[in-house]
């Protein structure tokens, strides 16, 4: 590709509309355009890496086995009613009337269109199992877009949905997947960590997140310094230092005016904040309940809500306190009336401070099982920096990532609920076991400018840039130095080396600021001063220092400063 | 692949809601899945068969230096009310609100969201010209969804824009998609013909179509015998015989009684249909006009909608002729207060008989420019078999196919409309001259089906065939067969044959049968009694007649059939 006739058009400030580095970049490079909310159009440089990344990932899911197929968008709305997930998807979905007045969805994934199409096809266990998957445009109404292609409301993704007798068939596959995806991931050239996540809307059972490294990221996963414990903090567990057992004390109560927080009722009594108790009041759906915890902690509020099984969790409002006799401020796990959910931080024989609920009163000296008599007591305590592992010795540490690549095992969820059957060998109709697992196609792009941007722009690596070599091509008026600069560009690229040449009748300075922009993992000056030592300059884009080789030599250094690349 | 575990399954008998042999044919070799009324998810097999389709598109396209994008598929109504093409397609296009209302369309095509989007890179006349493409879906809500994937409300379509800065280099582009595509569908192995073609809603001036001939198609195409003229039904000019002058006579009115149509006048006063004018009212919009043509002729409705630029053009009803003082079976084109747009058909010196507006009363002596004033004399009518050719003597007779690719030229409507303007050389801005090429990806795979299947099954062409050879396995239950048949698979495969095996515990009529209707272009048959002779036995689709070939030659065997084959 000859830059002078390349779409698209590189901006020398950067966007100021745009808050992440790689949107600003995205932007600047002229590689993508914003057509409404959320949504981008790939403009030739952007697509480029992307068909890349699409390629890898094709490779690696045929590799497995999968087979590839391409699911029609206009779906029903009917089957999204059939699986419930039209209205736990709410809003988020978009939704559309067709002439007829017949309702559409399209969908943010297709759990359900792939069951119903695998349901007319497989009849017995001869049938299975396999693997389908496709790449395609997904949509999903998000309230808040931001960070261009971090968060969109139409997406590229590979979406794959495993099919099994049983069990052991799907973690077989569910392996299959994430070794699919981590050989994806390696040969795009980004830093990914396997996290235990939650499995969300979705639903199922066993769940994996591949998050890509970055301070930037939106996830916070949690790593143990020791073993190879690894969660996003919506599932992270972790040990809690054990209480050591106290005389318990009879419950009494104590004036604590105007004392609402944490702190201050335990800078008021001079005691530890692990010697308290925080209570929250939360809607889940439509019934009020009250959740404790020891007071140092924080409150996971989707390990709550799964354990809760509620489409929507919220904190009480002052209404809703109101309506139940609840007294904001000193809410308290010691009540008759109201579910209570007690975090496992929580232990027998400790004199807790708890609040009264009473305005400026606590309790003090509650203990759990004689004054406290939780509905339940789990684990529903967010994990952090210092927290001790649960696994073994070593302590978490947080990091910042991005989403890129999602497991699932669905188990027999959908199958149930769209009476997708298989006959077993004893001719027992059975609910088919199914996994399902997704890949953010743009996310790895934007998510490897975030990886390895510098201050002067993107940096690719080298398997899915747009093109490896770029030749600045300066005095481009001098006919015999524009000859030499095609001859190793028509060098290049007849060698497999994918080559763009900057041909631009425009600055040096420009065309330098362009080629780093752009982030290429090689450049390549021929410039009239080179050409007379019968040399070009070569660097790769990580690299501040440019080396002198001669002519003859570029393809051979090409290949090994590639080869030797990002 | 092995068949064993293929997704899809082929039904022994052909499915009844199918009528075109397309749609029955990708049904029962189980290549599709309906998902909602046209809309169809392509399983494996089709999808293979896709992908190298759009694969040879691309590299046409990419050859042609054209550029490839993906624009976004969720733009707002807003654009297209600047195009005015909002209120044009009407309930064609599928339209949504978003969770915050805001109005979404989903497009049918892509001219103004790739106005938009270079508008905002071009700005001298520096910047041009370039064309775009992306392979993408399209979305049209018609309203009577049909025949598999040839009519859909849902499909994969190619579509390309050029920018020019004047005609001249629109030509040159036109010309290079013209080309490229001719060159794409002779690589998919289909032939179609080029046909002058009428514009549409897209607007434009010259356009083509790309038809594959198909008697099952529902476009007519007309050839010329003799010279290269060849054009659709709704664009088709041909050569109106002259009439011999003659002596006018004067007007007068005769009675008529009960002859309503061309037939019964021309028998009731024994003249040719030639001698007669046929008159029809149509509502063009609002408004109500009167349309003339020689007796034996009939009116090319899409002509006249785009002579008088109408959104709306139908047929007068009682009501709409009662308002107007209009007697049906009696209209005339002898009136003074209504639009009459008279076909080239009818000549001055002759004398007609035309209706009279009277119950029961025609005109006859009925003289052009005397009797009868048109409002505009053009050409409307409709080409048939048997017509003489505009561009010299021979004769005209016409075809059935399917539309599979389209060029237009659009010239500056759309940069007119939506403000996209280049600095020309003196500085001032000026619209971008535009085209627009499209191929629809889905119907080439139908279309080559309907163009080949025959009574077996598909028959696909091997450049599109999901593979190129099949290899009939039989006696599965005997090891040194199965380990045959998977050399001569690995051989093949290895060697750039894309190569299935039928494996299936199944019995060989099974597989032949298949075989057959998965229209795979080459079949390998390995058996015991082929293997007992070191054999096995090949044949093409097309051909009746297995050949037995030593093992040895299979590779050099497979290779020289192939390079022969469709």
């Amino acid at each position: 590709m000859k830059m002078s006739q390349l779409f698209g058009r590189t901006l020398r400030d950067q966007p100021a509309e745009a808050d992440l580095i790689s949107h600003i970049l995205l932007l600047q490079a002229g590689m993508i355009h914003q057509v409404s909310t959320g949504v981008y159009s790939y403009l030739p440089l952007a697509w480029k890496s992307l068909k890349k990344i699409e390629s890898i990932i094709r490779e690696e899911m045929d590799a497995a086995g999968a087979q590839e197929v391409k699911l029609g968008i206009l779906q029903t709305r009917e089957i999204w009613q059939k699986s419930g997930r039209d209205e736990i998807y709410g809003p988020d979905m978009l939704r559309l009337k067709d002439r007829r007045d017949r309702e559409l969805a399209l969908p943010p994934t297709n759990e359900e269109l792939v069951t119903e199409t695998v349901k007319s096809v497989v009849q017995s266990y001869n049938d299975l199992p396999f693997i389908l998957y496709q790449i395609q445009t997904k949509f999903r109404d998000e309230p808040r877009p931001r960070g261009g292609l971090i968060r969109v409301r139409e997406f590229d993704m590979m979406d794959a949905y495993s099919f099994d007798t049983d069990e052991d068939g799907l973690d077989i596959n569910y392996h299959q997947m994430i070794n699919a995806y981590s050989k994806a991931f390696a040969r795009c050239g980004i830093k990914t960590v396997i996290v235990d996540a939650d499995s969300g809307a979705i639903g199922g059972k066993d769940s994996k997140e591949f998050i890509l490294l970055a301070d930037s990221g939106e996830d916070t996963i949690i790593l143990c310094s020791h073993c190879d414990y690894a969660a996003n903090d919506e599932k992270a567990s972790f040990k809690i230092s054990d209480n050591t057992p106290e005389a318990v004390q009879p419950l009494k109560t104590i004036d604590t005016p105007n004392q609402t927080t944490i702190e201050e009722v335990s800078d008021f009594l001079n005691i530890s904040t692990q010697k308290t108790i925080k209570t929250i009041a939360y809607m889940s759906d439509t019934e009020i309940i009250l959740v404790s915890i020891r007071g140092d902690l924080e409150i996971n509020e989707v390990k709550l809500k799964n354990f809760l099984k509620a489409n929507e969790l919220v904190l009480a409002n002052d209404e809703d306190l109101q309506k139940s006799n609840l007294i904001k401020g000193y809410l308290s796990p010691i009540n008759k009336e109201i579910k209570t959910i007690v975090d496992n931080s929580i232990f027998k024989d400790t004199n807790y401070c708890a609040g009264g609920n009473e305005f400026g009163v606590h309790f003090v000296n509650a203990i759990l099982d004689r004054d406290i008599i939780p509905t339940a007591q789990i684990d529903i305590a967010l994990a952090k920096d210092g927290f001790g592992c649960i696994n073994c010795s070593g302590t978490l540490s947080s990091k910042r990532g991005i989403e890129i690549g999602h497991v699932f095992k669905l188990g027999t969820t959908y199958s149930t609920s769209m009476s997708a059957n298989f006959l077993n060998q004893n001719g027992q109709p059975t609910p088919i076991m199914m996994g399902c697992y997704g890949i953010g196609v743009g996310r790895i792009l934007a998510g490897s400018i975030e990886q390895y941007a510098d201050d002067k722009g993107i940096v690719f690596p080298k398997n899915i840039a747009p093109y490896q070599v770029i030749i600045v091509s300066l005095n481009t008026d001098k006919e015999e130095i524009q000859k030499v600069a095609i001859e190793i560009y028509d060098l290049l690229n007849s060698n497999g080396i994918e080559t763009i040449i900057d041909d631009r009748n425009t600055s040096a300075g420009v065309k330098f600021n362009d080629a780093d922009l752009l982030g290429i993992p090689l450049r390549i000056v021929v410039s009239s001063r080179n050409i007379s030592k019968n040399s070009v300059e070569i660097k790769t884009r990580v690299s501040n220092e440019e080396e002198l080789i001669p002519l003859e030599s570029v393809l051979q250094k090409s290949n090994q400063l590639l080869s030797d690349y990002l």
